[in-house]
């Protein structure tokens, strides 16, 4: 069995403003091309489907329009499940039919138990849930958070494993923690919404969702594939795309994934980005975070860079970003005055002068004595 | 060919803010009961399954639930449209893999010229659509009105009549005009979005949606189903049910549906209603509309009645409605003053105080100079 794993589209999602359902339509086509050339028996989508439980008319459309080519065209068999963003009734609709061209869609608790057969595999397809299902589903008021609940879930599922198949987990949750095989296990570890990674070590394969990442974890056998798309700038360097799993021999392939747009990262001086040689050279069509190098005030800054840039996300100045980033550290330990000394500081490259002290210091007392 | 026609099911409908979930429920039970009685080999739905574009999650799984027991547990082959209260893109989610299991769901003009043929008869499912998916589909910017529009589906939808089959068209609309077989046929009859009649004459059965009265036209062959609950005060006096449709030799059966709480309009005095021997003989769970035959103030009146009516609708006065309806035919000619004094006397049972008259008068002149 050899399947692609993905998860996290989060379609209807916006960036900073921007619609990205022409980014989304193109990387799933480009995930429909993976698929078809990998000659994959099956794909994974594990959760978050949509980025809202609401989503838009134009959100549903991209996302039957898509299904229906990969299992309806295609004829590729599809195993997905609800993640935390999706509302899993509304995406519910249709599911009892979809069965009749091997695409499960599991949205409630109860059906991870109604395991799913393909080729050499034995896939569980557990959708995101809150604890009350949990207790609801084992009658177990105990089960108060999913590290808990997880644990029930695990043990139940194990013994519905058919010995002579692979089990692939599909699930959609935030797991950490020890390494498999350390005798840690406690499910306190991490804070009650994480599963440890012990609880997943029987699986052949866990194909996660909801981390964006496909490096959060450092596990062969338990992976988030991440979004397709970057959907955040602290995500600019990251590399995005699918995994290729084979079950047997066992091997998982990354193929990453080339958007419309690319999210990067883009620190120069102000007069730098407006200089035609230097933009030349740039995907100015890209979403772009942008950092300036100078010190100066420009007027209607953000204005004549987008002229160039137009899907520009944000602009920030590299000396304030910077010492801002040194003040957040110590910023626990600073009194009230000190911190807004140093973020003017930060900001403009200068200290506080006496009378702006005494002015802040005035303030802050006022502020002291109203909450008294 | 025998098929159950219904339509207007308005899931998510609330009335005077009641939540109607529970009565849909029981009578699309019931409509389900009849559907295996009567043996019918289809069941046609005529547009507007839902009350809201956004329907709750809890409606959404009511309908899922709905259809999924009719098509695959019951195994009845089903033909809806989608009504101008349901949003096409999202009532379409699931709909192109209903058809293995001969559950037909079109939500796209197009379709409509996609005939299923289901035993002895031909069915052409038209969604509701506006003017401007005809004038996109046609190529025409002729199509400017739903009449307009309309002559051009019916006469491209008889280009497509198989000879020896019956032609039942499905669709949702307000239809209305001349007589069939008149020489009536301008488009213009009775407003834009009204379709004539005799546009219709060509089909052995019409199965419309879209008005809640099964009465409201006069014709053998081109029938509304009527939605299955009364859904305003103005609907109490109607007969709710389903048609049941035999298509060789033609008849078309009504059967009528009992709701879990009906819809009644009561007259009595305040003193009888709170009567135990007068409303220990009433359906008191009922959703009541209640005229009043009394004239006095009566404090928490409607708090009151609650305790023994829980689904009150709303409470009217006699005498106050009956010089209210006088009042309303001459409002066009009245005053604002002579209006507020009939309003005055119809509420109050007296005159305007010559006090009220000079204060009513300076506030209207105040007005009339604030327009000014």
């Amino acid at each position: 069995m050899r399947f692609l794993h993905t998860a996290d589209w989060h379609l209807g999602k916006k960036l900073n403003g921007f619609d990205l359902l022409a980014d989304q339509q193109a990387i799933l086509t480009q995930i429909q091309t993976i698929a078809a050339r990998e000659q994959v028996d099956a794909m994974v989508i594990a959760g978050d489907l949509y980025d809202h439980h609401l989503p838009s008319e134009t959100t549903v459309h991209l996302l039957n329009q898509t299904l229906q080519t990969i299992n309806l065209d295609q004829k590729l068999p599809l195993l997905a499940i609800s993640g935390n963003h999706d509302s899993a009734p509304r995406l519910a609709t249709g599911s009892p039919w979809f069965e009749n061209t091997a695409f499960y869609l599991h949205t409630q608790l109860a059906q991870a138990f109604e395991p799913v057969v393909l080729g050499d595999t034995q896939f569980f397809l557990l959708p995101y849930f809150e604890p009350f299902a949990a207790r609801q589903y084992f009658d177990d008021p105990d089960l108060t958070t999913i590290a808990k609940a997880m644990q029930a879930v695990i043990t139940k599922l194990k013994t519905l494993f058919l010995p002579d198949k692979k089990h692939v987990l599909v699930a959609h949750f935030f797991a950490a923690g020890g390494d498999i095989g350390s005798s840690e296990t406690s499910l306190t570890i991490g804070g009650l919404d994480i599963v440890p990674l012990a609880l997943l070590a029987d699986f052949d394969y866990v194909a996660l969702g909801h981390l964006h990442s496909k490096d959060a974890l450092h596990q062969d056998r338990i992976r988030y594939s991440g979004a397709p798309l970057k959907f955040a700038v602290g995500e600019a360097s990251q590399t995005k795309g699918v995994w290729i799993v084979d079950t047997a021999p066992f091997q998982a392939q990354f193929v990453p994934l080339h958007p419309l747009r690319d999210l990067r990262q883009l620190n120069a001086s102000f007069e730098t980005l407006l200089t035609p040689t230097f933009y030349e050279q740039q995907a100015t069509d890209d979403y772009l975070a942008i950092t300036l190098t100078d010190d100066d005030i420009i007027p209607n800054l953000r204005g004549r860079l987008q002229t160039i840039y137009p899907h520009l996300l944000q602009v920030r100045r590299a000396t304030g970003a910077v010492q801002l980033t040194q003040a957040t550290q110590a910023v626990a330990q600073l009194a009230p005055l000190d911190l807004l000394a140093d973020y003017y500081q930060a900001l403009n490259g200068t200290a506080l002068t006496a009378a702006q002290q005494k002015w802040a210091q005035e303030q802050l007392r006022t502020v002291e004595k109203g909450e008294k």
